[in-house]
């Protein structure tokens, strides 16, 4: 992984450090993944996972994306998360905290489909793999799962972080105005049971806070 | 505004009803914004608002995109909301429940850029605009908005939602694992104010559901 030498705006914000990205990555809880198609950009958001040095993207929800991924074409992967509104005195420095990576590569069928179905899975609720059925080989051989390789030096990210409180010039500070962050809330509500779970299910999973 | 007919996955989540679409434009926090450079995509997260016929999209956590929306390329605007984990009894049927509306258009900069900066600071907090200091000239110059025009008829647009519990197949349904869903919260936690907030400041706006 190489480090995109684009972070132009806020240059201070940005990381070229790939703790910093491989942390984004795996706080996020989904990502968007950009393609070219006939000259147009196409975003769309799909489940994803770490698994080692494989970022891990996974298409049931972009299945229209994949034709071209299949075609061995260049693809995007930005991992967003908001943090807090930021609110300044005047109406040009409100912003956002937020942490973002970028992730420029070429994805490839996953080798071990697997093994990256279960980085998916386990992504967003760590242990459940464990929980439920895995999947038969005729279910696998429908997924679209793909991998982009983080180790390759091809592969180019970067992130860029927002943190901490407004930045208004000293001739606004003494203005009538609350000025702050309004951070983010992020977790899971009560669980909410499937019509026709079986009264012999076990508990639902504890609601935890996200990240 | 037309709709793109590219839905082919999960057709029936597919949404063709611009009331959806602006729906879940005013209900996103952010948006991620594709454009092609050089032949690849590059996917950034924007701030955005809308206003009237108008996507508003605010540059700067992104200027380097706006190079080439300056150009008039054609973007991607891509807004998702995660509404909950859908846990099922097996792995593969395993979900997320979202609202995701993507559109494909060509950026101009905005004819009325403060009614733009306006839409976009009231898009998160409703209200706030009336708060604080409103632009000068000097800042609303240097300030990169950017409009795209929903009822442009070359502006494509569509809507993917899912919502409801697990789909699971009859035969996994007494499996003895936990299925139904696991909502997000979101929102905002208490207020955090900036470290030089002057004593005789108004109070915080009081924390919501951001929706």
């Amino acid at each position: 992984m190489t480090i995109s030498p684009s972070i132009r705006r806020h240059p201070e914000r940005g990381s070229t450090d790939p703790a910093v990205i491989q942390a984004i990555l795996a706080a996020a809880p989904m990502v968007h993944v950009g393609v070219v198609r006939d000259g147009w950009p196409v975003v769309l958001p799909m489940a994803h996972a770490l698994d080692g040095d494989a970022l891990v993207l996974h298409g049931s929800v972009a299945a229209g994306l994949f034709r071209d991924v299949r075609r061995g074409s260049p693809v995007c992967v930005t991992a967003t998360l908001t943090d807090g509104l930021v609110l300044a005195r005047s109406a040009l420095n409100h912003s956002m905290n937020y942490r973002c990576a970028v992730v420029y590569g070429r994805a490839v069928p996953a080798a071990d489909p697997l093994a990256a179905l279960r980085a998916v899975v386990e992504h967003n609720l760590p242990g459940r793999w464990a929980e439920v059925r895995p999947p038969t080989e005729a279910e696998l051989a429908e997924t679209g799962v793909w991998t982009l390789d983080l180790a390759d030096a091809a592969t180019q990210a970067s992130a860029k972080v927002r943190t901490g409180g407004p930045k208004d010039s000293p001739e606004d500070a003494a203005l009538p105005v609350w000025a702050g962050v309004l951070p983010s809330l992020t977790g899971y509500g009560a669980p909410e049971p499937a019509a026709d779970l079986a009264a012999t299910a076990p508990a639902a999973p504890a609601p935890r806070t996200r990240r």
